[in-house]
């Protein structure tokens, strides 16, 4: 037996975001989507023991996994046993420095980890493609969390998953003043979580053809905005697809509201100091939660901060782009850091 | 000098909603619209009186009317003194029985009464569709005042608009059971009006474009179940179209928030009053406001009264279908009113 392996990934905030399937196993999206890997201080911490044990199993900050759950888990295992020619089961157990279902992704932090320590554990070499196909496997959105920086996932073409998977658009150092700001409104799980929300907006929603007829051009121009740097353009793409993404949720049946009276004072404050300034200086962007993430720039986010805390927001969190998952290497080597 | 002509007219409630303009000076809709003018305690009550006085004047509830306000007025009063070769010029005072710019159309009941009281004024005798085009050069929602009961107002096909009225689908007699609960949330004044909101729309929801698509099936839809009389399907679409109409309204930019954290408790309340029922009883309906309309029957209309109420809302008031715009007579005979 060969001890543990341990790898450690960030939440990744959707500036074109995922919302949908076209298929519910494999996690294969509708639409391409683009994101900001963060670096810190929100982060997932995922171990992976391998034993003859009877059958894989998981606990997450301390409680067991549920059934949903475990299935994707043994989604990405599978994948990866059968990659490795191995059969051994896999004991799992994994932190999370932040609440759970409350707009912040942490199952894409979660399932990236997983996948990472997973290879890991079983002596795989993969590329940055199949560790993301092996993490999408166990939620969409952690297949960008595999990748540092400002990231693209390409939905693909193939039915069986092999060519969907997240790239790197741009390292992170290619926009060092780039600045994701928090604002953690509530520690409450969400009402309806994404799987099954995206599910009825897919099944429900007259709108959102419309919305797949936009969004390639959409994220045509944000995936240009990253390349040249441009601030403005891209924090108003952010916004026009923030409110695009709950415009659906909302025509959705029975509608989904993520938002709430907090979200909706922020997205004002923010448009306000954007008038004030002349410019667009930031971006809200608000995924299957009431949490709010302003894109902003080094020289206005303490700004934003402010403002944000004058919104009465209890907690403000200011990321910048990080690295993307890393493994922390076996017990042993744990055990000798510092 | 004739003296004053009074009329007095009821909000409507719209089913499928007027939102978006292809003409802004002649208010032609871009869709049909269907909706239920009520019978009290809502309503305007409008005098007019015609003299050789220099200008037009009008005051709203005490207040005198601005300047976009006169412009509607006169566009109401030039068509009405074409027709009747009248030039003289109009003193005209205003009522309502309920606050302005709430999500109750205050402009809906006060031009029907305007335009009826200003026929009456010119000793015109109209046809309803006559009328009904009167009224909606003054604001839109008004030509489906000027009619009783269930009524769809045709968007027509003429640029002059002569085509673009309102005609009763059915009388209040038809649906005697039918009921409007209106929950009051707040009487604070709007911050965007529906004029500037729904341009705002038509200029920059990418969604838009697919509302106007759908909608004429989901109007062919209510019309059926109006002459049905089938409520549970009645009140399933009108739920939908109402999410819809704030989906883009969201996806406008910046974007339209017309709801709050309350109107989304009672949206929430009332799915769970047709789930826990086992069919829909009931379905609410919002306009550029918070305050909600929540059709529902004779039969459960205390059950969403008290539900409402539950919801921390002031003030739950009970309509009916009623008869649309009345002419209350001459001063001669107001006077002698009991």
């Amino acid at each position: 037996m060969a001890g543990f392996f341990a790898a450690q990934a960030s939440p990744n905030i959707a500036i074109i975001k995922y919302w949908g399937k076209r298929n519910d196993l494999l996690k294969l999206p509708m639409n391409d989507s683009v994101s900001v890997t963060l670096a810190g201080p929100f982060f997932t911490e995922t171990k992976v023991e391998l034993s003859g044990a009877g059958k894989d199993s998981m606990e997450i900050n301390g409680r067991p996994a549920d059934d949903r759950e475990l299935l994707n888990v043994r989604l990405v295992l599978d994948f990866l046993r059968k990659k490795a020619g191995n059969t051994l089961k896999a004991t799992i157990s994994t932190r999370n420095s932040f609440p759970e279902g409350t707009g912040i992704a942490s199952s894409a932090s979660g399932y990236a980890a997983l996948a990472s320590a997973s290879a890991a554990a079983l002596g795989l070499e993969l590329s940055p493609a199949e560790l993301s196909v092996a993490a999408r496997l166990g939620s969409g959105s952690a297949c960008r969390s595999v990748i540092g920086g400002f990231v693209h996932w390409k939905m693909g073409i193939e039915n069986d998953g092999s060519d969907s998977y997240a790239v790197q658009v741009a390292a992170p150092s290619h926009w060092d003043g780039f600045r994701i700001v928090t604002a953690i409104t509530t520690s409450q799980p969400k009402k309806i979580g994404s799987t099954d929300g995206m599910k009825r907006t897919v099944e429900t929603s007259s709108l959102y053809r419309q919305r797949l007829e936009a969004l390639p051009g959409r994220t045509a121009k944000v995936l240009a905005a990253i390349m040249k740097k441009d601030a403005g353009l891209l924090f108003r793409l952010a916004m026009e697809e923030s409110n695009n993404l709950h415009a659906v949720m909302m025509d959705s049946y029975p509608p989904l509201f993520y938002l709430d009276d907090v979200s909706r004072g922020i997205i004002a404050s923010i448009h306000e100091l954007n008038e004030a300034k002349g410019s667009f200086v930031a971006g809200y962007s608000f995924d299957a939660g009431p949490n709010a993430h302003v894109f902003t720039t080094e020289r206005y986010c303490s700004e934003v901060e402010a403002l944000l805390k004058a919104q009465g927001v209890g907690r403000v969190v200011v990321s910048k782009p990080g690295p993307g998952v890393e493994v922390l290497g076996s017990d042993s080597k744990i055990r000798n850091r510092p």
